[in-house]
């Protein structure tokens, strides 16, 4: 009745035999860390999808959300799944792969062949655990920053994701204005509400609630904290959808039975897909990046950064922004965005602002939405013709 | 950073020695359950406030929430805070105990001295735990009816409760329409949505999670489910709330601190006050218990045993209702009351339907909110007039 323990014991993620490219990166100096600590060299591992040109000034940058990842478009190493925006990343798709180069990091802190609490430190030949940093929004763009360079784009034509990626595209454009000609923050907020840092708290509680956590040093016996990070995940997952989606897709129907068991095994269909979002998450994702990446999350706060006034990450911005937001999204509600909206607006900065109604909620930036879809193209258009990039109607 | 280790250690309850009334029913025949098991004898732990009149026509049944208790206007004799109802009963009130015969009973299931998983067996000497039957809405209503018998008051004046107190406040007036004159479901549903199951299922988990769970037979050695049970209930604490009400009351607002911590503490109010909800929970409810209840709240769905048609469960219905919402309330929103009051109004029952402006969320029913009170005691003096009672305006 419980998470079954056969299904929560599973091999641990080696994310360096994971496949794609990775690079190195403040390796010559370390980079300083908003909490002033120092961290490198980072390893940073990411995908491309399309062509980079010859000007570099067609590519774009992917952020994902929490629990995503660089395989944008590609099958998933771990689980085998589809990328997480294979229906927005590809070929003639509103990220389109013929005339633009996507480029998707793993965040720092996470779990997929970035540097985080996973990885192997050189110094004590252990995992870093919770002798990880605490990293917030800001370093992950600083990270990602390094890799641009890298690459040798002097300015990425579009810096684009939703929720956590949402952030990191706001983050990017007020920390580095001049490298991103534009943004598109969907389905997120300049800060997180006193509701997602309560359900973040529940999640990070679960885990270390869980004694196989131990205080983050799990990495040598068998046992991880799955169950723990199983419940978080389950937390979550209703966090992302919505009560109509919920009672469209499941109401209170029945799970491969007629009548009710009189037990506590998941007699509803809704139980039973909650534990299976619980149970499959733990394949793919390490219980010490849930941590590090909520508390990232609830660090964002871009007008805090600014003396309290939110316009002022964005004085002066040239950059365009299309902000985007879903009517059914009660994590990162609309209103979220519509205060962004009139920051922008109150710095005279070029600002689309479409709110998609949907009942699908927050995860419906993940999910087939046609409207999303024709506003992310038509918005991409726009901004590729005023920067003299080819458009979908000139293929 | 996680939940105290010594905070957590508590003395478990022992239902047998709190204060209060206890009645033996269903001794000679046991009480058959809604799932076909039968279970008896059976205590039920009550309190009473307030005189009964002579013609025993002046009994307000109160019934209580998940996590409520029998202690409605009595300082609570683990935690010793005010009863959970104080505001609303006692002299002069709008229960008013000057005029009305209070009467709250602890729910079957429950773990204030009612019989539940905690009760110790008398065919093995030891708590039921997981042997005890799964149990509904339908049979906690049985076993009050029981206990009202027992009081031989022919008709109970009102039933009133908040959340799953409503939905008893329904399965009365549906099951035993001669028995009641009104009814007052508040902040309530006639069957539990998707959702909500899903939060329920997540803190099932989470409790079932734990390893000093033990499957249920937590009993014999000191250690009990409590870093379970807290999440459990700061999962469900999140959704009792609102999120303008946490924002107001918190934002994002630091914990005695002037600056983030960059750890995994409780830098932010909302963090510290959830992990208190978590704590000091567990001193007063039982893990096993909490299963029960939530499971019983999951199955209620009025409708499914009429056949699919909610007005059925009202059929000739004589009992006047008034059904209450909030506009915060996102667990159980007025929209579920208004369906209610359509499958009324569609067997032409008498009642009112008043919707609270509040953004309290759903924790409203329990918190100081005038205009419900105002509500509460205007509805229940034409109520009273009509029963040929003693009004306020009387007094």
């Amino acid at each position: 009745m419980g998470l079954e323990n056969s299904v929560l014991k599973t091999a641990p993620i080696d994310p360096t035999t994971l496949p794609g490219r990775r690079v190195r990166v403040a390796v010559d100096q370390p980079m300083i860390l908003d909490s002033g600590a120092t961290l490198g060299p980072i390893t940073i591992a990411y995908q491309t999808y399309g062509q980079l040109n010859a000007d570099k000034t067609n590519a774009i940058l992917v952020c994902h959300a929490l629990t995503g990842d660089q395989f944008v478009a590609d099958r998933h190493p771990i689980t085998g799944k589809a990328g997480w925006w294979s229906m927005v990343v590809g070929a003639g798709k509103p990220l389109d792969t013929n005339r633009y180069f996507i480029i998707c990091a793993n965040v720092l802190g996470g779990c997929m062949g970035s540097t985080g609490p996973m990885e192997v430190r050189s110094d004590t030949g252990r995992p870093f655990g919770l002798d990880f940093p605490v990293i917030t929004v800001g370093d992950m763009v600083r990270a990602q920053k390094l890799l641009i360079d890298q690459l040798g784009i002097e300015q990425l034509f579009a810096v684009i994701g939703g929720s956590m990626g949402g952030m990191q595209a706001l983050q990017w454009a007020s920390a580095y204005p001049e490298r991103v000609y534009a943004a598109l923050p969907i389905a997120a907020s300049a800060r997180h509400s006193a509701q997602n840092i309560a359900f973040h708290e529940v999640g990070r509680q679960a885990i270390m609630a869980d004694p196989d956590w131990q205080g983050g040093a799990y990495f040598d016996g068998a046992a991880k904290p799955t169950r723990g990070l199983a419940v978080a995940r389950m937390a979550a997952h209703i966090t992302y959808l919505s009560e109509p989606a919920l009672h469209r897709k499941f109401g209170r129907q029945l799970q491969d039975r007629t009548a009710l068991s009189f037990g506590f095994d998941a007699d509803f269909q809704v139980e039973s897909y909650l534990r299976h979002q619980g149970i499959t998450f733990v394949d793919r994702f390490d219980a010490n990046s849930y941590l590090y990446i909520t508390r990232a999350m609830d660090y964002f706060d871009l007008a805090k950064d600014h003396g309290g006034v939110l316009a002022e990450a964005f004085r002066a911005t040239k950059v365009r922004f299309c902000v985007m937001s879903f009517t059914s999204d009660w994590l990162f509600p609309t209103s979220e965005s519509r205060d962004l909206v009139h920051a922008l607006n109150a710095v005279a900065a070029n600002v689309s602002f479409v709110e998609i109604e949907s009942d699908k909620g927050h995860d419906a930036f993940l999910l087939d939405e046609p409207e999303f879809h024709r506003v992310l193209r038509g918005f991409l258009d726009g901004a590729a013709s005023h920067r003299g990039l080819p458009t979908s109607g000139m293929d």
